[in-house]
């Protein structure tokens, strides 16, 4: 029952950015934040989670001379961020 | 975004209990423990947690002299999972 459910995607947080980055190529920090309606406290935190299980990637890279901090999913993690919603899927679907 | 999302149920085991609570008429300690694989300790910290928000409610009796306590989900509690389930299932579509 939920095997494939993956607690790196049981805060809705993670959910959310994981969500975020397998529908855009890449995504900054601030605009993350915003869409999020997170602080940066918390979002780095959750950053640095899916960051841990090599699930999301950090670009640094200065645009002009301000730092821009961008994510993008890796592979592994678009693959599990499936699997966990599949196991979602199925749960939804034995409630019907 | 998410806004349906419930926090009650953003823990795989609390997510699990009500599903299997919105499938019985009801579902004693020992049963839930084995069927989620959890130990005593987390199990009933969950619990203790869906019955704070009145999502669960607990039926204590004897069966004999052995005590029954079985759990049983609220029509709140009901509601709640199921507006959940939607948020998910959102997610999960967006993802397609």
């Amino acid at each position: 029952m939920l095997e494939q459910f993956d607690k790196a995607f049981e805060s809705r947080i993670r959910l959310q950015i994981m969500s975020v980055l397998a529908a855009n190529e890449s995504y900054d920090f601030s605009s993350l934040k915003e869409l999020l309606e997170v602080t940066d406290g918390n979002l780095a935190s959750h950053l640095k989670a899916l960051e841990k299980e090599a699930y999301i990637a950090v670009n640094k890279s200065f645009v002009g001379r301000k730092p821009n901090t961008r994510y993008v999913a890796t592979e592994d993690g678009i693959e599990a961020f499936k699997r966990h919603l599949k196991s979602l899927e199925k749960l939804i679907k034995q409630q019907k």
